[in-house]
């Protein structure tokens, strides 16, 4: 965590000076805004958090509801969603709050009494193995908390626009703001212009039916129960997550945080065709006794049902996840353009990636750092992700809802669930080649970093203190690009140097993209990480694009230069970890974390004309 | 984290439900309380957070100061200390938001060219070889926020009542509350009853002077100038804790969170005797230029000075801590009872112990759960403590201000450091046999938890969920005292199960000292721990002791089991690592982390004979 640099902070540093539209923000919604976000779900809070640090953009979320979510709905954190929080800066926190998920075991009917149910595996929860972060189970509710307070604190200052309801929307294409969108508050009806809009409304989403937009999926077949109890019981893994196939049915078994809570999805069987939704009145009562019929011969005593509901198997995605393939003003994201059943713990984590997609490219476009055409790769990018998901996500349904006599191994379903770990850790997602996406040509410098892919952080020595840091964790959702240059060896190397030289040059994207008058680090942040112990890396001997001057006071940033051999606090090699050529490598990766490219260090032609098709130029951003 | 157990939490858990004076707690300060802390310190903060979890008892703190501290003062945290902020609930955000120090590096004049500073040594930090905590540097101003934070969201809601003057105090003995103090505030002076007062008021302390008490030492003979500066500089170490020795004086470098200022303590040399502290009046300006010769051939170009300060080093301590061997009514802590060099990083963290110390037995004794007489262990554990840091600090502070023709082996200073780490960690505290400390006649059994110092914590793992826990992490600073039984065998041990059925009878501690209605778990935690890998504990098989049910619910606690063994998440076995015995152990732990007592798991007359010493008998308390 970076502060004082514009002087000293007495009080919380999470708390970001206000700027720009932070600065005296309306209480009251304005008549036009830049962004119009439309719900306050994962995707939209997540949204509003990442254009408060763009506070040269009026953002305004509108909710229907009076106030924040109080129960129910996900709570499935996957490792890469807590890699976002981390950016957003409540990864410890939550951790310190949620259930962390150390094991999955799997329980099967007893062949010796077929009516009593055994447990067959234990299976380690896959996340540590493949991320720094844990999974974890949490209230959505204290996410969108998480969410608020980091949209609260930013230069932004934005808080959600409560009991306000989307009613609908035209694209006049008139002037700056071309939306002009139908709301109802408490006051009545009334008009807002808005330049872009998300809607983040939900499955039903009223934004997307105003924009045409298809949802297209199966009708649902199968209904699941699912409640949040308080019980006394003799299940001895009450506090385990663990799936549970019985001759009786299925249940998906979820402890949650807090240590006497858990959720359980409990199969309701096969929909008939002619069921027109009758099964979703199911009551409490009978989603119970159910439960008490699969753990046979475990029982559980309900002493305080938290939230419950009933739902179809609902596997759809929407064709486009904008209006226009061109020039798109509308957006959807999260369920409004993807739902599917909630057993794979999917849900409210693509839908925040969705937001992390999409918010750093309406900062830079209303912003001026980035061409409009940044906007057609939302939807390119997404909706391939959440077409994805639904195939994972029928198929993981499919196997849970076996009976036991198609299961042949009982260890199948382990099996799956280990092998498919990088899926529902959400590390499957590798953007294709764009504006903003490289080729992988030079992919061997670092195989370690897929293109496309999350930046995978490793543990290395910052020189200026000889602190072990992930280097990945520097990286705040502050919507700027990083660099990273892997050195070919210590400081003074000759490719090093001319690379650093020519990145503070005036053919260098640095200079060529960042706004006159900017600090030199206010749109990349480039760092350097030197294939040595980090007592033998000299900070002052390196390239001073690597120790930039900012802020009020002009002051030295001592925290790019990085050691990547292991030393004292790191067991650690990240240029091994990470299969870094022995020539070094530059690694360019979004705002988003995605890896973006990766180039030689010689190859500054082409990182420079892979920014000129990123970014505007010349800059005409005011950041 | 625990929580639900009362029914489902939507919002926070850290804000627990307001209860007993927490509710409807007035604003203004009220004409009697039971508790008066004066001053809000450290040791007054902490003290106010800990009260707070005995909402029975009207605990109020003043400070003369309008409202919270922004500025300056220590700095050091020790990882005791961070293990302290863990029980109260906000280490991972302090750690998150502070400086950690890996490295303290060692700085002496050049041979080749004494009038020039080069490195000499580089030394890993102490603490992570002592603690699972690090080395902090944070500002005192947000360890203070944070135990504000801690003292409103606890039960009894107590916020400090700034702006209130302390002018003095009588003992007459009337009553309930027999101290009556005066204290002016907006509105004029006014008296307040209390039963008992904490003077947390500093160096200067009112309240230590109203009760006649001596602060004895030396008098100052040495003097530093302390800065907080934002800077530019060639100094490579602007960002590494070191010591320099140099020609030209000595500087003692400490780097602050936020990435970019530092704190330096510049050695202005001897005082004379009749210097009549105009050394105070030192500039800013002479301070720096002290530092520039010191560093040179480097130099720091001050862009910004934070805070800046001249003290004298004394070393003093008060003769008691409180106002009356058999009877206190009034206690001193912190600054107010014992003072010291900043340099050696120690000020803060004792004073918090001081306050960790008298909380619990404040509470205890106010809500009837323990005699009067627990009140005189105060003075008598802290006192010597302070005694000893004095002479620690008094052999370091003289270390530092060598000249360099003194230094016969330039590694020695490191090499001190190193030998004396336990000290600057916090660790060296060992409190003497009392009512609430044991004898050592068992230690054999578990001589990795020495009776009379804090509780090592080591990784287990939680056998109702599999997760890697630490075992000291779970105590939190709520006031209640935890037994841990180290079993000899897996659950159905003879010995294990034989403690397990007579710590649920009518002969137990737990049963003789838990108040009338309150639940099992009110005053005891008491866990188990099994030398056995946890996939081989199971959970029900333990005495029903170990799986009390609690709250408005009556929910089984799954949390008080663990494995000791390595498995798949924990590395660490416990048994080996503290010396436990094969025939188990009972280790005996108070409310303020202490080692309280060992003993055999066979010695149940011992233990319900310590706890006959430690606590009222019948229980008289309602908590």
């Amino acid at each position: 965590m970076q502060f004082h640099h514009h002087g000293y902070v007495s009080a919380d540093p999470r708390v970001q000076p206000a700027a720009g539209t932070g600065i005296d923000r309306p209480a009251e919604l304005p008549d036009e805004v830049d962004v119009l976000i439309v719900g306050s779900g994962p995707a939209g809070m997540l949204l509003a958090a990442q254009m408060a640090q763009f506070p040269g953009v009026t953002t305004r979320l509108i909710e229907k509801r009076d106030g924040r979510l109080p129960l129910g709905q996900a709570d499935g954190i996957q490792p890469r969603s807590v890699e976002t929080f981390q950016a957003f800066g409540f990864a410890e926190r939550i951790v310190a709050e949620a259930y962390n998920i150390a094991w999955m075991n799997f329980w099967g009917p007893d062949p010796a009494d077929p009516s009593r149910i055994v447990r067959t595996a234990r299976t380690e929860d896959y996340a540590l193995k493949i991320s720094e972060f844990p999974h974890l189970i949490v209230n959505q509710a204290r996410v969108l908390d998480y969410f608020a307070e980091a949209a609260a604190l930013a230069p932004g200052r934005i808080v959600p626009d409560y009991g306000v309801e989307f009613l609908g929307l035209t694209v006049d294409g008139a002037g700056d703001r071309p939306v002009a969108v139908r709301v109802r508050d408490a006051s009545g009806e009334r008009t807002i212009r808005a330049a872009y809009v998300v809607g983040c409304d939900g499955a039903r989403s009223r934004v997307r039916e105003a924009i045409g937009r298809t949802h297209v999926g199966e009708s649902a077949a199968h209904a699941w129960g699912v409640m949040d109890v308080l019980v006394e019981t003799d299940f001895p893994d009450w506090r385990t997550k663990c799936a549970i196939n019985a001759e009786a049915g299925n249940i998906l078994h979820i402890p949650r945080e807090g240590g006497y809570l858990s959720r359980m999805y409990i199969d309701l069987g096969e929909v008939a065709a002619d069921d027109d939704h009758r099964v979703r009145q199911t009551p409490i009562e009978e989603i119970v006794r159910r439960a008490n019929a699969i753990l046979h011969p475990y029982s559980i005593d309900v002493k305080q049902v938290a939230w419950h509901s009933v739902y179809e198997v609902g596997h759809r995605v929407t064709d486009r996840f904008d209006d226009d393939p061109e020039h798109p003003h509308i957006f959807l994201a999260g369920d409004a353009c993807h739902t599917h059943s909630a057993k794979a713990g999917q849900g409210m984590n693509v839908s925040m990636q969705d937001g992390f997609n999409l918010g750093w490219k309406l900062g830079h476009v209303l912003t001026g750092l980035a061409p409009d055409s940044l906007l057609t790769t939302y939807s390119a990018e997404r909706q391939p992700v959440a077409q994805q998901l639904i195939d994972f996500d029928k198929e993981w349904s499919s196997l849970m809802a076996r009976k036991p006599e198609d299961i042949t191994d009982p260890n199948d379903l382990a099996t799956y669930y280990l092998a498919t770990a990088e899926f529902p850790s959400g590390f499957m997602t590798q953007y294709a080649p764009s504006a903003i996406v490289g080729d992988a040509a030079h992919q061997d410098l670092a195989a370690g970093f897929p293109v496309g892919k999350r930046f995978h952080s490793v543990e290395v020595t910052r020189v200026s203190d000889g602190n072990p840091v992930h280097l990945g964790h520097h990286a705040r959702a502050d919507g700027r690009w990083r660099v990273y240059a892997f050195a070919d060896a210590a400081p003074g190397s000759p490719a090093l140097q001319a690379w650093g030289v020519w990145m503070a040059s005036p053919e260098s994207p640095v200079r060529r993209h960042t706004p006159d008058g900017a600090d030199l680090d206010a749109v990349f942040d480039v760092k350097v990480v030197f294939p040595r112990p980090f007592e033998e890396v000299d900070f002052f001997a390196t390239p001073p694009i690597f120790r930039p001057r900012s802020g009020a006071l002009g002051l030295t940033d001592w925290e790019k230069v990085y050691a990547g051999r292991p030393s004292a606090w790191v067991s650690a090699d990240i240029f091994a970890e990470r299969e870094i050529s022995d020539a070094g490598a530059v690694i360019v990766v979004r705002p988003d974390q995605y890896v973006a490219h990766v180039l030689p260090l010689t190859a500054t032609d082409e990182l420079a004309a892979f920014f000129a098709g990123a970014l505007a130029t010349p800059a005409a951003a005011s950041v």
